[in-house]
């Protein structure tokens, strides 16, 4: 890069850490320098916390981003057909990350089933979140690695695929996360942003929709953070040329009944059935209407084709074209202990965090990158906010192969459930707010 | 250190990002952890950062130079006798650093004639401020490193000694500056206070008189900033049992008429021969009875002992018992340019940085710590602020050895300087507060 050696690192530390605005080109040398190593881990940790104190206006984070995704490569789906020969629309959904945020699983195919094309490029979830590749590896055979002609071959023929990341993507993205996560920089809304969506931009989606989750068991614990964060990725989509939409959604309590791998795929599995818990049905109905809306599909109807098979027979053919067998028994835990309801009454709370930490604990999510997760560890959950329980029902069922992890589990459920004889409670919803361009 | 384990950097670093107080233990961990290794380098950065945007309180600021001073080495000089076999007091002085600050040279000496020992362990320049060692250095044989054992000796048998200080002292304070000097975390009070007074603390000094420097010459631009880094650092002083004394003196214009080494040297011989530019002897005098009265000695009179050749007599022992000779010639720069006043009128300005900037450029200074300075080049002025020139009289004489420097020099000084044809010219006081405890 030919301006490299007009700008200092000290420099635009400086400007950030006084209050100032970067510049596109300070922007697009810092990125591309600490790609290269000439910014050090040690400047760049101190801009990021300046950045995290002071913040970035839109534009800042619009090029921020755009450096990022200049920093590797981007994917391109427009060689992707529709039957009658037009260019294949594309959607895409990233989710925050809460605790048994199982909805990837059905709704990929699900939208499948509408002529618009789903390229979910996933991670492996880091503490109390599960990742959704995780899941899908509990499944016998099925592999998350393809390669970009795999990927696009099974986007034409099946029309979905959930796969990983390659690294080609937004590398510079992928060095300042690691960086991030040791320096106490994670939480700084323009560098969430701008990571997410960096690679989300560099993925190539026409229209992409997010599921930003706010309360106990996710990254941003008040609704004004979560709708800043939202409005921020919305912005920088609509910025890139990609139609993008918001949800911002509870998450207090855990999504549907189960926490885990195998467990979720279950449950997943239900829906696709036409069944399974009313939230999960809910919010994947709705994030599949948003995805097809967003991709130019007005007139589909998702709950029909949870009912009727379309979306189950979507999935079976997306499992199957990642060498999985659908139909294949999935693991169990070895072992299992119940916690059960001490009086009767109304279950008034259950704490997502507590349950994303039980179900980590007991071995279904990692501490560590390199660790490896137990398909079947989890936790079923027995009984939902609102619902009426009696002295003595099971609440949760603790899953492991590894039975010395349960004293740490019950340990996280202390205090996570209320149960209120009076029967007061007060309902919240699901999706709480919208955020369009 | 036995709590190492409770404690982890990340936690740390939140708690001063997110406008916590850290705790006396997580701040000994933490200098302790740094020095170490175990906290990393991109770790201390984001929290050096996170410091200077949300400061650091009293409490926390004294803990932290404790810490610093814990990490090595304290000296001691309680076995200093006086003549009748009582402890003899000692005095220490620093200066934040100004353009033409040769004042240690004369202080050092005229502080001893009273009895008070001055053990001065001083630095080297960098940037456009010039360091005490460099300045002596000048002087045919004068060596600037003692060991602890020539220290002692010098400071019972002539009472001064200005030597370079050893690695021994605050070693955290080394690393820490070291990579606040590249992460654009130089500028926080808390940092700067505990960076300076932990090597002063650890020096032993009984006594300690501090000149904070303020204006375009000096690390703090703005009086309320120089009377917080004065305050911070009085505090300091007094919580370690050391008598502190702050002055806030004006560095707009650079002090006497030199700004070099060996024409600093000059300066200050002709201040202790009872002459020298007025501001220089002002300063000397005052800093020398503050110094005096912070270690118990009240009815001294040092404007009289610059006069009488007492002082002059120390200088000659101090500079004799470290190899140099006081009455040797001094090296002369090989080339001299001279920039004339452009028309009549009353000096009305005289910036302090260009000056600063123009003697470096020309080789008085160094820009990165290996590089050798010139004992010859410097900057001399021929009028001060206040006084009246005529067109074509002498303002500026450039010295140096390598004439290709004269061109940056001259650029410094562009715009260094005004003349006021009405004659309209309000003096500023060199003295602009004192801060005690």
């Amino acid at each position: 890069m030919s301006t490299a050696e007009n700008f200092d690192a000290v420099d635009i530390i400086r400007v950030k850490r006084d209050k100032g605005i970067l510049s596109p080109e300070q922007i697009d040398w810092t990125i591309d320098a600490y790609t290269r190593g000439i910014i050090a881990d040690e400047q760049m940790s101190a801009l990021n916390m300046a950045i995290l104190l002071n913040g970035m206006n839109r534009e800042e984070i619009s090029r921020w981003t755009a450096a990022m995704i200049a920093s590797g490569e981007r994917m391109d789906f427009s060689a992707l057909r529709t039957p009658t020969g037009g260019v294949k629309a594309t959607a895409d959904k990233h989710s925050t990350g809460g605790v048994g945020d199982k909805i990837t699983l059905p709704l990929a195919p699900l939208v499948a089933v509408f002529g618009v094309a789903v390229p979910q490029l996933s991670g492996r979830g880091l503490g109390h979140t599960g990742g959704t590749l995780d899941k899908l590896e509990s499944i016998p055979g099925w592999r998350a690695a393809l390669s970009n002609e795999e990927m696009m071959a099974q986007l034409q023929d099946v029309g979905a695929v959930i796969c990983a990341a390659g690294s080609g993507l937004a590398p510079a993205d992928k060095k300042l996360y690691a960086l991030r996560d040791v320096t106490g920089t994670v939480e700084a809304i323009p560098l969430i942003a701008s990571s997410i969506m960096s690679k989300k931009i560099a993925e190539g989606t026409g229209a992409l929709v997010l599921d930003v989750k706010v309360g106990s068991g996710a990254f941003m614990k008040n609704l004004e953070d979560a709708r800043e964060l939202a409005r921020t990725m919305v912005d920088l989509g609509t910025d890139a040329g990609v139609n993008t939409v918001a949800l911002v959604t509870n998450m207090d309590t855990p999504l549907g009944l189960t926490a885990g791998n195998a467990i979720e795929v279950e449950e997943s599995i239900e829906v696709l059935a036409g069944g399974g818990p009313a939230d999960v049905v809910e919010l994947t109905v709705k994030l599949a209407e948003e995805m097809l809306a967003a991709a130019g599909v007005t007139d589909a109807d998702p709950a029909a084709a949870l009912k009727d098979g379309r979306a189950m027979d979507a999935w079976n053919r997306m499992i199957e074209a990642q060498g999985g067998d659908p139909r294949a028994t999935l693991p169990v835990a070895k072992e299992s202990e119940v916690i059960v309801a001490p009086e009767d009454g109304v279950l008034t709370k259950l704490d997502a965090m507590s349950v994303g930490v039980a179900a980590w604990r007991l071995g279904a999510g990692r501490a560590r990158k390199e660790d490896a997760v137990q398909a079947g560890a989890g936790v079923r959950m027995h009984a939902k906010p609102g619902e009426t329980v009696k002295k003595g029902q099971p609440l949760f069922t603790l899953l492991t192969d590894t039975p010395e992890k349960f004293v740490r589990a019950h340990e996280a459920l202390e205090g996570s459930f209320e149960i209120s004889a009076s029967g007061n409670y007060q309902p919240t919803a699901l999706i709480l707010d919208r955020i369009s361009r």
